[in-house]
């Protein structure tokens, strides 16, 4: 019995696997580095992983990098149903909230019910930012997507035409959270707007 | 003069993710689930992440999960100078060491020189294969293509005709470091390979 059990509960776990590899394949607006196409939502969030071990210690307040690491390999895995919701898109951001609760509810469903709500925890402290860790995690959510708009020649700025007053709010998690690194953000906006008169 | 050396050391540390987001360039021979494309190392080390969050507690020795985390998000960085080596590719395999060291030696590198030297110790560790973190992730980096092959008829092992041993002696890290998951494992191989009279 107790093995019947065990076998059902790594029954549960490998389908969770397995619908997860799914996130491979939900596009992003954001330019790879070298332009080639836009990246998808599995490979952004080893990125911010890796940015997150690489910038943890500039955070100007304890995080605890484990939780934060796992917070980021989880972060998106709503948009295998919801999408990835381009942040400048007004309409899209009324429903994304419904949207992604209902991917949040079938996705971390599919595990067994402790480790289900624990990873749903770790997504929904990251939604609610209110943490610490949620707050930076959040800024490497921004830092890693704007590298690739420097990268490419304003990227998802230039591609949506999007204004210098809407990528400063975009940008602002990283003033509050990784403040060492906002400088050269806003070098990189400041740079990127007056050349083409839209500051 | 301190906040120069602060200036340098980020700006190291940018450069590094940046050039980091090759790894998503880098095309591995392993089919996503839905056999629309070659997946890259870059989505495919997020994958590994998160499986090695599920299956952490089936690894019958202690292992520090944050630590195999930080060693599987940077496992194969080097692959962004010496490209993904098929795990079948006799004569690749031959010089993959050579390639990977310089790889090591150039990408890591980049990085300010004790953190580059705390991630290029992640790799080695994971290379070298004897430590059970180091195990439990390589047991991990078998399971995920693992379960893209039985999602799709058998993926790489029918396109490139492996033999039912080729596949057992890969397949085999499974065995000892994740033995819950073997019997899947074993079940797959069998079910898949007698079928094509290749058992």
């Amino acid at each position: 019995m107790s093995n019947e059990i065990h076998g059902g509960r790594l029954e549960q776990q490998i389908a969770f696997l397995v619908e997860a590899d799914r996130l491979k394949n939900v596009l992003r607006r954001t330019l790879l580095t070298d332009a080639s196409r836009r990246e998808n939502t599995a490979e952004h969030s080893w990125h911010l992983a890796l940015a997150a071990m690489v910038l943890a210690e500039y955070s100007p307040v304890a995080i605890d990098l484990p939780r934060v690491l796992r917070m980021l390999i989880v972060h998106d895995l709503v948009e295998i149903d919801a999408g990835d919701t381009f942040a400048y898109d007004k309409e899209g951001n009324a429903t994304k909230k419904d949207r992604e609760q209902r991917g949040a509810d079938r996705i971390f469903g599919l595990l067994p019910t402790g480790m289900g709500s624990d990873l749903r925890g770790l997504w929904e402290e990251f939604e609610a930012q209110r943490t610490p860790d949620a707050c930076f995690a959040n800024a490497v959510d921004r830092v890693g997507p704007f590298l690739q708009n420097t990268a490419t020649n304003g990227g998802t700025w230039r591609i949506y035409k999007l204004s210098r007053e809407e990528v400063l709010v975009r940008m602002d998690p990283v003033r509050t959270a990784l403040p060492a690194v906002w400088p050269k953000v806003l070098n990189a906006i400041d740079e990127y707007y007056p050349a083409r008169g839209s500051a």
